[in-house]
């Protein structure tokens, strides 16, 4: 038996998620689960029942520059040779940019010790059609500094019931969030958040809820409120899936 | 009587091109243009019959990052009142960054001095999701030193007739290039080509011609050979439309 690890990159928008949910569609009404089609494409070359496990789900239309999930396998084909075939079989949206041979008590989710994920805005007056499938376009001034400032709050240990989606809750809600960086490049405005896990929706959330912060419109409160509350209706709106990509798995 | 320009920003995967060709269709069998779209746009908005003049066409399946038109308006409607109805209008994958107002005498195609165009090649081992539509996927190493070496002959006033589509002769197929700018960044090589003009899928063509020399298959012509012998059975394939794009036109 061996373990083979892969780095996925996935352009979400076609898809109801990595994971197949039951009555889940996307805002196009597809059903395709991301975890479906590799799963399918691996059973179609080495002949065998394949089970992918990942770091864990991306949402419907969310995106990854390298989600990683491993599998178990009889077979022997070199890594290599099962790389070119994949992506010779897998649609144009999911690319396999790795496959590595991992010991075989190897778990991706298990053993994930952080995610990175990365949520871009395009902040300006007019759209982007180049780029409008991997970014959110904003086209209101934003107070950046203020939402450094007021990012920091979330740095630590925490209940984030306040970002979670409020019908898909889990308990305990408490997470880690090890660092959350605002850059600006021209008009984009990246807000990268690293943590030992994320509840549903819990970027998005936050990323919604720092948009309203730094329009202005969340003046009083304070991220800091917001968070100690646990109150899901006291924080901002769930910025769209199409901006947000899980860019790094790291492991111990 | 008003005449504006528009810049415009497109994804062009969905559309036969910039302007509607009789039986012309894209590799999907699309057979929208991008001309048609916003013509019709502007004509829900403005309530009167409008024909738009591009800087040149773009062929099926390629983008734009800076297509210029220009269009004559009894309508005294505001750059940026338009600009936003236009957006709001038009699919996500086609948008206006700017409109300007000109002299009634300013004329996208006739004044455009150059155009340069960019083709966009991710060289490595597996293609890229998330990019799939703007990049070529090449996975064979090249020599970029000979590819720029090589392409220098291209430089200046010559006819290019080796490099154009064999069922779109246009007479005189004489162009004057100005410049040419290989450039690697990381996996990525980009392919600038600016010139007065361009024919049917030139840029296609010298592009899939660097590529051979690029990877040692044309070793005996070089490039001078083929461009003197004005014959397009001599140059390489032409590349795929989705590795270019408009990205500029400049005006005296």
């Amino acid at each position: 038996m061996r373990n083979l690890k892969l780095e996925i990159e996935y352009d979400g928008t076609d898809y109801c998620g990595w994971q197949t949910q039951r009555k889940t569609q996307n805002a196009k009404g597809k059903t395709n689960s991301i975890q479906e089609i590799i799963e399918k494409a691996l059973q179609k070359i080495l002949q065998e029942k394949i089970r992918l496990i990942a770091s864990g789900r991306t949402d419907a239309g969310v995106h990854a520059q390298a989600q990683i999930a491993n599998f178990k396998t009889s077979s022997n084909i070199t890594s290599k040779k099962l790389q070119k075939a994949l992506n010779a079989l897998l649609r144009e949206d999911i690319t396999i940019s790795r496959i590595e041979e991992k010991n075989l008590d190897f778990h991706s989710r298990f053993a994930a010790k952080s995610k990175i994920y990365r949520y871009t805005i395009l902040n300006r007056a007019y759209p982007s059609a180049l780029l409008r499938n991997t970014i959110y376009f904003y086209p209101y001034p934003l107070n950046i500094k203020l939402m450094r400032k007021e990012a920091k709050v979330l740095l630590g240990r925490h209940n984030f019931s306040s970002f979670q989606a409020s019908d898909k809750i889990e308990r305990p809600a408490i997470r880690t969030i090890k660092s959350i960086n605002i850059t600006k490049d021209k008009q984009r405005i990246y807000i990268d958040i690293e943590a030992d896990g994320f509840l549903y929706n819990m970027v998005r959330n936050i990323v919604g809820t720092l948009l309203e912060i730094g329009r202005g419109r969340l003046p009083g409160a304070g991220l800091g409120k917001i968070l100690s509350a646990r109150d899901r209706r006291l924080a901002g709106p769930t910025a769209p899936a199409r901006g947000l990509s899980l860019i790094k798995v790291k492991y111990k």
